[in-house]
């Protein structure tokens, strides 16, 4: 029915895509990768799978052991992946450790003869850290500051940001927040951690990094996008997992907030990784205990244990915790809001004016910190220790630098501790373990705990969107632990016969500002119960996460979603727009003149389509022998651009390429359709042609997607969102309505009945394809009486 | 183009629509539902959105406050489902609890005095038991014996088994479980109780039972088959929730295991469901402990606490460990294929002789289970009492039928214990609670274990499938603790350094034969860490977990998708089958003929069609004024049956309708299109025309569904497969392929840019969508060149 001449020009494309590597999930979809958002240009990323008849045959062909063979290297590249992530987050909690441990006892030996050189120490140690961050982030790896985690958001979405997962980025972003987080900045390693398991996980699924010959022969290359963007939800998981030694945090972190398609066998497999991860990051710390790895043993690894502490609730604090979870709502909405306009200054004024301000700016803020980190702990007078029957186990005043709560800092009197310095001068890590202890009631006044807040969120803000890598976790459970604590404090004044803990609603603060924040939901639930090891707050946590994200909601959107808007990441929401029920699908695609190509086409005609538009995929129509036309599939741009490059599908004439001679399969290779995800693609640009291969004709059958999915003219482009959406598409072809049905299909005919033996099924259907292939089918189908449209239009020459 | 008559009638239909229930995702998508599995018969339950002008329209002239109202009552039906799910959740464990505990007590207090009454006593009491269990499920109702899980993941993937979600199962289901778990039978009450959860959230997502007149006027009824979908969703997180204590498990088991679409927005409301769960549930625990329950407080609701055992484990330990992986993969994967053969001989055989067989088997089995949980033990020799310095904190012996280790059967001397007793004549919580316990190394010999594995597996196996309610997590935890409990005294015995317990490697069996039977593998994960509330082992489930599932996996699937399957409930998978990359979609529905129905059909045709096939949906295809044809829509056989009911459509002449006058919205309510869940549908057999009105007409158009989607014939049936399953469809249209393409949708043409300002854009589409409606659109598009085939066909003449 489509014609003879098609026919063999598909058998004459049997073996070209023949090596197209298999998924275990059978059909390769394509997917919504590679949209470059500077445009639609030629940097498509990934490769459309051919789905055409060649391809499928030789998938049946291949067999179970190629099948089973595939699938244990996904699971071993999991492996890698775990394993990788797992070192690197263990090499990065090594070094700020280190680091952060020797400053503070270089500059508490200082202290103890000089405040003012303890300061200077202090400060010019900070700034150090932070500039060796700063600049290895502004002269190497740009696309290593922030998080990361909205522009791997958006790499799983089907945006591809520059170089986010380019090896470059991978080291700038390890060694960059090494420098950030031990210059005692106001942000987290945590978020990079998540960056830095996903650009393992990238490079592991390309074989390595070309430009710094890392790559390695024996790395097989996975060639369908759809198989490495799973390797980068496992990194991001990984990540989690390690930075939070969260494993089903992890997960749940990679299931809610980073993939955009889920599948349940993905699961499985993320949560193999994050298993390993938990497995690597706790065999290095078994070794580190026995001192091998100088400061870090202490700390690092975030297990903020709140056993000990609260053992149960009662209905009366139910009130206090919602008033936890509406701050958390208010102040993560107003952070969200404040960081949106910080950044879009930023964006738009103070970093266009170079590296150096970059620079320049993160310096100063260096110095800030470390100003009111050392001078507001000074201004703060000494409270006496407590007396020792309430708190037992806690030594106090404890030498500063050391682990543990109730600071001695600046104080006059022997027994006397400095609450401001407890969680002020101090590592981030070690605040937030002094302010979720349990039996410290009244350990800090109010004061201090207010204007500690108030310092902190407005560094936490200023610092977000700096050219550093940094995470915005642990800033949250700093800020929300706090008020969390001052809430505590009241609650424990009102409700004096309770055995109600200030640090139980440290926890739930940081629960409510992340949650305010973040608006992560069942993972965040899960990660705050994983680093407090402590499940019997679990129906608390729920109650303060869905308070604050509720009212959070009522202003803004997350803080990810947030930022990736205005860094012009256009993310695909799962739902349509309110707007789109109203929209025709021929209306939403009126703006530009579809630019259709026809089967045999000049390589003038397609280099001067190829010049003149910034489309990434044109659809390829047949002229029927009557004069009507037939849409026969998709090209790529990037397909295209190969043919073009390579040149030796040109031909003289303009007839069907099978009258040509000569097998496809020897003029290219499948992986010549691939490339890198970290390298741009080709560009028209870039291929010189002379003028007789200008006048010359390819035959583009063989190369293009026979069946791309299509919606009538007038479904509603809410519709049209769905199926793109649900489907992970890039190109949709809009089409009249068509004159008749050829069939119905439903569930029935997608399952096997239960009698009928799947094998018998799978040998009926391949013969059935045979017959098609060698057009016995399609005549048959000619003498039905049923298509006598596009029988008129393709058979009544 | 479509031509004016068939425009007008969209103005017709304008308002008979304008009352479909808006969801808060925008666009109703037509889902899979109520393909039900006994044919193609007329048993839709749901109903097909009719997504028209008319109705988008009207949905955007709504506004926003109808959308807030909607989606506070979906919130405010999930609290209803935590609340409900919670309380029956409760009321179940408090009356197996108490028939449980005067079991035992009566029992124990006979046994002083004479074995053999004692004996007695408590065979009969179980008798009694599981016979008001078995006679409820058998008299009143069948559809709640078993898990009913299967039977719910069929339902949310969109088969419809009949009667699973009425009131009287639900009521047969509670009442059928506190019999079939207080009568001592080898099953557990946890996958009862997800039914119970989905049943109740289906009843309340209906607005009640109409046929027990508990309906309420007030409790408005979801329209949308989603929001049904998604209630029960919720219902049966809502019954892990309960079952287990464990929240996020419920969350993450309704994600994993049950459902087949997922989005993050239903995941949140999932989490509240569960939230609630867990309050209503603690609540009602914390009454009891009062001592206003009776039995009940002192168990009933798993909490196995594990603390204070194992606090590390060592890199040894590994490789028993791995053994337990291996082992529950074995007998899982046994249990799987050992009951998924029992079952099909009951199915086949025994019970297809009547109820009465059912209820001797199921009483039969009641007495083999008495005989041996009572007999067994009585043969095996008593324990010296360990001596009290390995032992602390534990008393020995225990008097029979307390809380505890060490029970005192049948000994003949004061300090000694039987320790087959302690875990075979005993409340199946109490054993698994004794089998976890720490610090209690030799308790029990190898033999018992062993005694005790052999029988309880083989009361399992033989349970299963029986006419009662019955889970299995409980039997499965209970085995698995088992084996795992033996490989861990060896484990004591080889490494005698360690600081090993059994109770830690009883757990990780429970995991291991979980994981090996039922296949879960994060949610499975996760609730055993909340029901042992010990974060601690957690990268041992998972490495127990991964390993069972693996081996598993190589013999068979897992149990619910084996009964699934067993029961006839066709699970559509995430992934195609393998042939069918070799199937093009007009082959696939190759084996009927399509029928389609013209645009004003004769009733007399309309009825001959319905009686003479069993389709579910017609395609509907105007005849086009050159002769040529055109695919109008989809009508639904439901729809068409309502029509046919109600005649006020029915018209003498064959004209479109919008000549004939008269609005369409006073012919009709909205409400006539939806079914509730709980009733057979319309049938053709009892609608009664006579042949006046067999002789008029009906215009389809305002009636039918005008863009289904469509996929091109020759499409391999693999794509067509996620195309279907990703969107939930339940028919895909099969048409030629396009004479052209009229537009290409991308990612761009889907995003508002960010310059654009949304309301600008809503504005403009609307606009854009009237112009349409009023035909200046139209008119445009006919004077463009680029439908040269349509234009021909409708405007030709």
């Amino acid at each position: 029915m489509l014609g003879s001449h098609i026919q063999n020009g598909i058998d004459a494309a049997r073996q070209v895509w023949s090596r197209i590597p298999t998924s275990e999930d059978g059909v390769e979809e394509e997917l919504l990768f590679s949209t470059d958002r500077n445009g639609g240009g030629p940097e498509s990323l990934d490769y459309e799978v051919i789905e055409n008849y060649a391809y499928r045959e030789e998938q049946a062909k291949r067999g179970k052991f190629f099948v089973w063979y595939y699938v244990m290297l996904k699971w071993f590249f999991s492996l890698l992946i775990g394993v990788g992530t797992g070192l690197a987050a263990v090499f990065i909690n090594l070094a700020v450790e280190n680091f952060s441990g020797w400053k503070f006892a270089a500059t508490f030996a200082i202290i103890k003869h000089s405040y003012l050189a303890g300061f200077l120490v202090y400060t010019i140690i900070n700034l150090a850290l932070v500039f060796s961050s700063v600049f290895i982030i502004t002269q190497f790896a740009p696309a290593a500051s922030g998080s990361g985690i909205p522009e791997i958001k958006g790499y799983l979405n089907g945006v591809d940001t520059h170089g986010i997962l380019l090896f470059r980025t991978l080291v700038g972003k390890i060694f960059g927040s090494i420098g950030s987080v031990g210059g005692g900045l106001a942000l987290g390693k945590e978020g990079p951690l998540v960056h830095t398991g996903a650009c393992i996980a990238s490079l592991l699924g390309q074989g390595g990094s070309a430009k710094y010959h890392i790559s390695s022969r024996w790395l097989p290359i996975f060639q369908s996008d759809r198989d490495r963007r799973d390797l980068v939800t496992c990194g991001c998981a990984a990540g989690v997992a390690a930075a939070f030694r969260a494993p089903v945090g992890g997960v749940l972190f990679a299931l809610e907030e980073m993939t955009s398609w889920w599948r349940s066998h993905l699961m499985w497999r993320v949560f193999f990784t994050s298993a390993i991860v938990a497995v690597v990051v706790r065999s290095a710390m078994g070794w580190c205990k026995n001192g091998n790895c100088g400061h870090f043993g202490s700390g690092g690894f975030i297990i903020w244990d709140i056993s000990g502490g609260q053992e149960d609730y009662s209905f009366q604090e139910l009130l206090p915790m919602a008033i936890i979870g509406i701050l958390g709502g208010l102040l993560g909405a107003l952070f969200n809001q404040l960081t949106l306009f910080l950044t879009y200054l930023r964006r738009n004024y103070l970093h266009r004016m170079g590296n150096k301000v970059k620079i320049i700016e993160v310096c100063l803020l260096s110095l800030m910190t470390s100003i009111i980190s050392f001078g507001l702990p000074l201004l703060r007078k000494c409270t006496p220790c407590p007396t020792s029957e309430v708190n037992s186990g806690f030594e106090c005043p404890n030498a500063p630098g050391t682990y543990g709560n109730y600071v001695d800092f600046y104080c006059s009197k022997d027994n006397e501790y400095n609450d401001l310095a407890t969680i002020f001068f101090n590592t981030q890590d070690d605040a937030i373990r002094n302010l979720f202890s349990a039996k410290t009631i009244h350990e800090y006044s109010a004061q201090s705990l207010l204007t500690f807040l108030a310092m902190f969120y407005f560094l936490a803000v200023v610092t977000f969107g700096t050219a550093v890598p940094a995470g915005q976790f642990i800033p949250g459970i700093m800020i929300g632990s706090t008020y969390g604590r001052l809430v505590g404090m009241f609650v424990v004044k009102f409700y004096k016969k309770l055995n109600v803990e200030e640090g139980t609603y440290a926890l739930l603060g940081a629960a409510s500002f992340l949650g305010g924040s973040i608006r992560m939901t069942v993972s965040l639930c899960v990660i705050m119960v994983e680093i407090t090891n402590n499940l019997k707050f679990l129906p608390l946590i729920m109650l303060v996460l869905l308070i604050s994200k509720a009212v959070g909601d009522l202003f803004n959107e997350g803080l990810y979603d947030e930022q990736a808007r205005l860094k012009g990441i256009p993310l695909l929401d799962f739902r349509p727009q309110q707007y789109m029920r109203n929209v025709m699908a021929r209306d939403a695609c009126r703006s530009r003149q579809v630019v259709s190509l026809p089967r045999i086409v000049k390589v003038a005609d397609a280099v001067s389509v190829l010049q003149s538009t910034k489309h990434n995929g044109f659809p390829v129509v047949d002229s029927g022998r009557n004069g009507g036309s037939l849409v026969i599939g998709l090209i790529l741009r990037s397909h295209l651009l190969v043919l073009l490059q390579s040149k030796v599908d040109f031909q003289n004439n303009s007839l069907p390429c099978e009258l040509e001679g000569g097998p496809i399969s020897s003029r290219h290779y499948i992986s010549d359709f691939v490339k890198p995800v970290s390298s741009k693609g080709l560009s028209i640009e870039h291929i010189l042609l002379s003028d007789d291969e200008l006048g010359m004709y390819i035959d583009l059958l063989p190369f293009l997607n026979p069946s791309p999915y299509i919606v009538p003219e007038d479904m509603s482009l809410a519709k049209v969102y769905n199926l793109f959406r649900q489907l992970g598409l890039r190109h949709v072809f809009v089409v009249p309505r068509a004159s008749h049905t050829l069939g119905l299909i439903t569930r029935k005919d997608l399952l096997i009945e239960e009698n009928e033996d799947p094998d018998t099924l799978e040998l009926q259907s391949t013969s059935m394809s045979d017959l098609y292939c060698n057009g016995n089918l399609a005549s048959r189908h000619v003498q039905s009486e049923q298509q006598p449209l596009l029988h008129s239009l393709l058979i009544s020459d």
